[in-house]
């Protein structure tokens, strides 16, 4: 329980209009991109480091959960404040503080909207590639903290490979700096990579400094449909052998392909097992040597349609039936729970069977799609929150979609992180002797346990 | 002190031909590449992960300080047995587990040699970037604990970019595995890169999941020399604009130019400022084209110089200049103190500048070489060891190098880590409170402090 002493010190410390308590105003924080919910006691909403560690210390010193939060775009229950408490969150810290285009990098605020980012460097022609499917809404904080990935990862690399350095505000209340602008750093410990990715339970992020690139010269892209989706799997790796890395390979399985015909009704393959959306990127040239040598290789692995896009707007018709997915699906069932379960190439027609299967045994509809070239794929559920067998039904099948990620090697989440969604899911995927050492990091950094409490580890 | 019961037990545990404890064989294990050097009490070389376990629960139990070891070629000190106890040599833990070709992953013990892990993925047209100098006799185990870098790190990364995952023991004995084969992972901690880089006082790496990438098709090079360092300096940053991002970009300064002309006798332009040696690498018509481009810029800036080299013999010629430039040193001075910051990209030239200004206050030669593109320098300070006068120039010399490179947001070490050389510089590099976090997560993994101690941090 926040004692009223301390909401009088919070709006002390931080002002008294940027403190909420009102019930209305605690409801717009108490949710994520889940079905989750847990109403907070207090938000706070910080405009400097300053304030963020005075309202840590505050915090801390009276033992009071505190979550930090973005734009809520989580899709795993990570910024619910399921022990209620303070939600911190950091959306009015929305300056990009420095695009230096010499050394090739960006100082920003945590609040800052993924997408601004990009759109802001890309007229100095540079180029911040991780690009979160809710890159629109999403915060560069959000992101660090989930270490959020995207269709780009193959080439380009998730979050993490573009954060060279933090300024993080510790359970304690103490400010922090790592890393910084030089690319190699081996100075001590990688503490940046500690954080990234911690899911806001070691420290709150206050300032970001990321990796820019130079925008590439030009893209092209390929469709591709094939009968057999072993031919659409081990497509990626001829690719690969080839010697092209194509920016983005993804995936749509038959059910994708149909619910997004339905909704699109553009003409896309409805018979087809899977369809690939490839897409190269770089010099002009290599850019059409690459097309023509993916467009072969389609060809040679039993392609039953390939379409070339050169251009902008051909590239655009192409790009239009992956970002179709999403709002397609809705049409088929009112809800869906997006997994993320991440498992090595070879793995993946296998898995795909499987999930196949399970959708016919829990009797629910799984459309499958997502990165199939790094392995990364989201299985989608779809059910109707209103039948509580139903959802009974989704819970199992998340179970036996986990299990069978894991048993090839996988992973239980390639870029949404734990959350409270798959705590009880944790100890599939890694032994308890690490989970062990990852309690001892979060007890040594945060002895009291104020930082988003309850999340990742399960009887936290 | 190791007692003699404790020698008998390791005898037990390991096989007594796997201790060595005679004078002669603990000199071998006393120092690395550096001048330092201090004997250790015994020296054990296990075969298995299990063995080391054993090893490590005894020093543990016993309070001993152990010391990891690859090969030694550690340019820090980071392998010195400072504190005596035990150096646990990981020579003997050489094999290639598994090379698997579709997942593109290697899983290698730490005691394989990166450049015969690099030999034998490319016969199965895969290829493992990270390449140290040392690469012929330095071993995966110690890339891993110093995150070790090399040339072609601009466009491919170094060793963290490629480890992704470990099965580390930990102080205590216990063994854990972080990471896997699945490419995007975000399921907890990043355990993996807390371990990479912190040159072995977190536990003993004993296998290794590394990520490969297929083979290159092509490459080509380029040198090109300047009168002005400046036009150099900038030169890199008009190529990465251009859409072009080289294998590798190195450089050397005047002195570096000298020298090497003086051992190759090849014609070099002596009389140059700086030399540029470029390659660039990817599909066989992208490479063409960035090579023209790569020329045509070198020419916008006012290049002295310019060669274009397609083929294999015309490359080696390049490259031969730049790998001659260690063993020419030691024609100039016996001995030679090799520095390596990491600055932004931008500060080079002032950096540069500011290392003659050092050399010629402190009379001592500096050449300066590395890869420019990343901002990571190698300012090599010659000396003679048999001077005592001499050695104390040297240290004043190396102090101003560091200061000159933190001055300007660099850091003390971009690929050879901190070990016992830079110590007493860290608190130039990394604010009181950082270190005191790094210093935390020490204490929580190894409240014995046995686990090479003494390394890293001051006043251990």
């Amino acid at each position: 329980m926040v004692k009223p002493e301390s909401v009088e010190e919070l709006k002390a410390l931080v002002g008294e209009e940027n403190v909420l308590t009102s019930p209305e105003e605690l409801l717009c924080y108490s949710y994520d991109s889940t079905v989750l919910q847990h109403l907070p006691e207090i938000v706070v909403l910080p405009y400097t480091t300053q304030e963020v560690a005075a309202t840590v210390k505050l915090a801390d010193r009276e033992k009071i959960p505190i979550v930090p939060r973005g734009a809520g775009t989580n899709l795993a229950g990570g910024t619910i404040p399921i022990q209620g408490g303070i939600v911190l969150s950091l959306t009015r810290m929305t300056q990009i503080l420095e695009i230096d285009t010499i050394n090739m990098v960006a100082v920003v605020q945590p609040g800052v909207v993924t997408g601004k980012l990009q759109a802001e460097v890309a007229r100095k022609g540079l180029y911040y590639p991780p690009d979160p499917a809710s890159l629109k809404v999403t915060t560069l904080g959000g992101n660090v903290a989930m270490n959020a990935g995207g269709p780009h990862a193959l080439k380009y690399g998730v979050t993490s490979d573009y954060v060279m350095g933090l300024e993080v505000v510790l359970p304690n209340g103490q400010v922090i700096r790592t890393g910084g602008k030089a690319i190699k750093n081996v100075t001590g410990y990688n503490l940046t990579q500690l954080f990234v990715g911690s899911e806001g339970t070691l420290g709150v992020v206050t300032e970001i400094i990321l990796r820019l690139i130079p925008q590439p010269q030009s893209s092209g892209s390929v469709l591709a449909a094939f009968s057999d989706l072993d031919d659409a799997a081990t497509l990626v790796n001829r690719i690969l052998k080839a010697g092209v890395t194509p920016a983005v390979i993804e995936i749509m399985d038959n059910m994708t392909i149909q619910t997004v015909d339905d909704y699109l009704g553009t003409g896309l393959p409805r018979d087809a097992a899977a369809l690939l959306l490839i897409q190269v990127d770089g010099v002009r040239q290599a850019v059409e040597q690459e097309l023509k040598t993916v467009a072969q290789l389609c060809n040679d692995n039993k392609a039953t349609q390939v379409e070339v896009a050169r251009t902008e707007d051909e590239e655009e018709t192409v790009w239009e039936a992956r970002r179709s997915i999403s709002p397609s699906l809705t049409r088929v069932r009112p809800n869906k729970l997006g997994e993320d379960i991440s498992v090595p190439r070879e793995a993946i027609p296998d898995v795909v069977r499987r999930i196949e299967e399970i959708s016919r045994q829990r009797d629910l509809p799984i459309v499958i799609f997502g990165h199939i070239s790094d392995g990364n794929l989201h299985p989608n559920i779809l059910f109707d929150q209103t039948d509580p067998e139903e959802i009974e039904r989704v819970e199992a099948a998340a179970g036996d979609i986990f299990e069978a990620a894991t048993a090839v090697g996988g992973t239980l989440s390639g870029e949404h992180g734990i959350g409270l969604l798959k705590q009880k899911y944790l100890r599939l995927d890694l032994p308890t002797e690490t989970i062990e050492v990852m309690r001892t990091v979060k007890r040594a950094l945060d002895p009291n346990n104020i930082m988003n409490p309850g999340k990742i580890f399960p009887d936290n």
